[in-house]
């Protein structure tokens, strides 16, 4: 371990997370291998004349991330599954980027389960807003974005307004390679990011891809939001459902259902708000490795983690095994439609020719004010300023929930712009949800979200956004929300 | 006829243009019917107090849009083909809409053309570049959208910044039915437009609902852009050539093909140039309407028509049969990929569908900058500035070529930006191109758009876009042109 190097900038902080990155670097360029013991979180603080706090954090967040495995008796060794990155791309996954066409394998699968039943459509009309999913469109930085486009476009050159590249605009394919890889521990290597319309259209593009290279179930979390379901079935595959528990998606349920991918929100599960855990990402990246498969990793609200530093993402873990699926729509506003994927070399080409062979591209101009806002810190300026703004919120409702709702149990508080709140047993959800719209109060309930097979045994439960209410109002709504479940024990 | 009702408005002038929207209108609202007699345009240029001049070029322009019939010795009537609108729009064509999934019918298709070799890229370095479909750039109103995007911003509420309707936002769609009505005299009643990422788009998804409808074939023009050969063939369908003559598509042939859906560019056939001929247009609304079929249309180039009115869309005559397509790549830049569809009700809401299934349509920014650029005239404005402009250059540039390139036979002058010119007898093509590129003059030889079958027969042609270049570096290009036929010819 004596020639690990690991420069540290003292000057601009955050050392932990400094840390972690020099093991990323050791790691995908070789320098550390699969299995090697790391020093004592204490002989490492010493070396680096840190203080000890600082590596046991920046040894968690890596053990959180799947690069490292800590084992009691055993020390910390750097995981078996984290991959170097040799510069020679491997071969893409079977059934995708060769035109070869396997068959699935594994346990036969159980049969689809049906669609549950629709979200009701939000109720935007009531005095309060708790419906999940949605930022606070308030603070969309309108002057700043037509600054950044209008500084782009005074200085862009005439020929970038014709046909564009159909993967997206270079600059803000490199922008976004850099924050992506400094933010999400991405790894963003040449030509793994292409733009997007959005997460959805990633994902469609890439259910597409799936079905033509032979795929013919894609396994999603239950519960998951049911907003996508309808896209997820329009892709012709056969949707199979896996519980989601306290570590996030049960991965031997997984293995069971016979698919090769997976669709997944590590960062912050929807609508349960877990965060998925260690030995999950290794079980994960172990399951997709040896059925030969991909996994879809929606970086679901990933910008808003408020108590630690956030969990890289899967993606960083086996960059060609997973692609990474992100967008601005939480954290600037979901009219943009701008969206990413970075995906193996192999896959992020036919992402591109996807695109030439449908919309031939995006608008560029948003492109380039994003590109703009990324370059310029606007972009991270926002998010601090959204995440301060988020956080508050959080710890009101919070709050007000344990007061006003007593017996129930709130998820989620970590991440996310939502709280899932178990309610106390015997409870309606429906009639909650009813008397909450009565009162003034629209909230989503839970039950919609799990697969059919298993909203029954799901308990009652609401998914709660509060992005959208300054604190008052949501200590105003929960009050609210609290008479109602009074009420509806009552009734 | 004493009951039309024909009110002019004197003081705008156009008063033709009046003329013709008032028998427009009288036939969809079904107070004038098929085989009815028009009065002489002696007689009706008295009734109206206008000069005989304006209403014989009404009569010419809906004659030309397949709304009127001249016959010698019978005068001119409303033609059969013009179809009131009822109100209640009438069945979609089948296997569209429907979910039903009819075979095709008609006679045996022949065998699909081999694809066509790929266009050259561009040489955009070229110090003269005549490369077609490309408008002039560094004409696009850069501050003019920028204050439309912002005029837009400023004002929108906080909700337009969520998820878009899927089919665009209201306000734009709104504009462009007026928008279209007026100046393509097409039939933009409520749920028939769908705003896309450009006509690649649009055409890329309605593709995908002929084959979900049960369609097997594609009819194409012969010659056509090569650019979209690959999107077309990525469609799944069989895709056969229909050749194009003087008039336009050949429709016989087209007959023989069994296809029942074909994609055409009535307004300026690219890349021969050739306009529509009513006789056609009237042949093509019964074709569609003997096989049941939908007719694709292009609305390609039609902004910009140079010496007389723009003849009507061909939606216009059977908006039930006809799908209009069109965008702003050639009136201001490809790189806003923005772009419309007019479909028959059933249709329009299956491409909304499909957006929702696949990228939640698109960003909403540069709808709303469009549609106030559309409302406060400047879209209006900024197409007549380019007009102007684009006249003179193809003025310049057909006297050039009349003098430099003698024998050669220019095509395609009346709209558009390129010209299609017939080289004299025994030229080799690939060789003229590449003597042209060496003297530094970018063009497009006409063999590769058209089919493997035909490209042989086909005189040697280029095809030269004007849109970029001054009328003295016109004057230069076809200067250096004329020496690389001629050397052509000797060496």
């Amino acid at each position: 371990m004596t020639d690990l190097h690991l420069p540290l900038d003292r000057a601009t902080g955050r050392l932990a997370a400094q840390i972690a990155a020099g093991f990323r670097s050791a790691v995908r360029s070789g320098r550390l291998t699969a299995g090697t013991r790391l020093p004592s979180s204490r002989d490492l603080a010493r070396d680096l004349d840190v203080s000890r706090g600082v590596v046991v954090a920046a040894y968690e967040q890596l053990t959180a991330e799947g690069f490292l495995i800590a084992r009691r008796g055993d020390g910390t060794r750097i995981a078996p599954l984290a991959r170097p990155d040799d510069g020679a791309p491997v071969a893409p996954p079977a059934g995708l980027g060769d035109g070869a066409a396997p068959r699935p394998r594994g346990a036969a699968p159980p049969s689809p389960e049906p669609p549950p039943s629709p979200e009701p459509p939000p109720e935007a009309a009531l005095p309060y807003d708790l419906w999940p999913s949605r930022p606070d469109l308030s603070a969309f930085p309108r002057e700043r974005w037509i600054a950044a486009a209008r500084a782009a476009l005074r200085t862009l050159p005439h020929d970038v307004l014709t046909y564009p590249d159909p993967g997206g605009v270079p600059a803000l394919r490199a922008e976004l390679a850099g924050y992506l890889a400094r933010v999400r521990a991405a790894h963003t290597g040449p030509g793994r990011v292409v733009i997007m319309n959005g997460v959805a259209h990633g994902l469609s593009a890439l259910l597409g891809l799936l079905r033509a290279g032979g795929h013919t179930t894609l396994a999603v979390e239950d519960p998951t939001s049911v907003r996508q379901v309808p896209m997820l079935e329009a892709s012709g595959l056969r949707i199979v459902r896996v519980p989601v528990d306290g570590e996030g998606v049960d991965v031997d349920a997984l293995a069971g259902t016979g698919a090769r991918a997976v669709l997944v929100t590590p960062a912050h599960q929807y609508p349960t708000g877990v965060v998925l855990s260690p030995a999950r990402r290794a079980e994960l990246i172990a399951w997709v490795r040896g059925v030969d498969g991909l996994i879809l990793e929606d970086d679901y609200d990933a910008e808003f983690r408020y108590d630690r530093e956030p969990v890289g993402c899967l993606q960083g873990v086996d960059p060609d095994r997973v692609v990474l699926l992100g967008s601005v729509s939480k954290s600037l506003a979901p009219a943009l439609r701008l969206g990413w994927a970075v995906a193996p070399p192999a896959i992020a080409a036919r992402l591109c020719e996807h695109r030439e062979n449908t919309d031939l591209g995006g608008p560029v101009l948003e492109q380039y004010a994003f590109a703009e806002f990324l370059r310029g810190g606007g972009y991270d300026r926002h998010l601090r300023t959204m995440r301060r703004r988020y956080r508050t919120r959080r710890d009101a409702l919070a709050a007000a929930l344990n007061e006003n709702l007593p017996g129930a149990t709130v998820h989620g508080v970590s991440a996310g712009i939502h709280l899932y709140v178990e309610l106390p047993a015997g409870r309606g959800e429906d009639e909650i949800v009813a008397r909450a719209a009565q009162a003034g109060v629209s909230v989503a309930g839970a039950r919609p979200m799990w697969s059919a097979a298993r909203a029954g045994h799901a308990p009652p439960a609401l998914v709660l956004g509060y992005a959208r209410l300054t604190e008052t109002r949501l200590v105003e709504a929960a009050e609210l929300l609290g008479q109602a479940v009074t009420h509806g024990a009552e009734g």
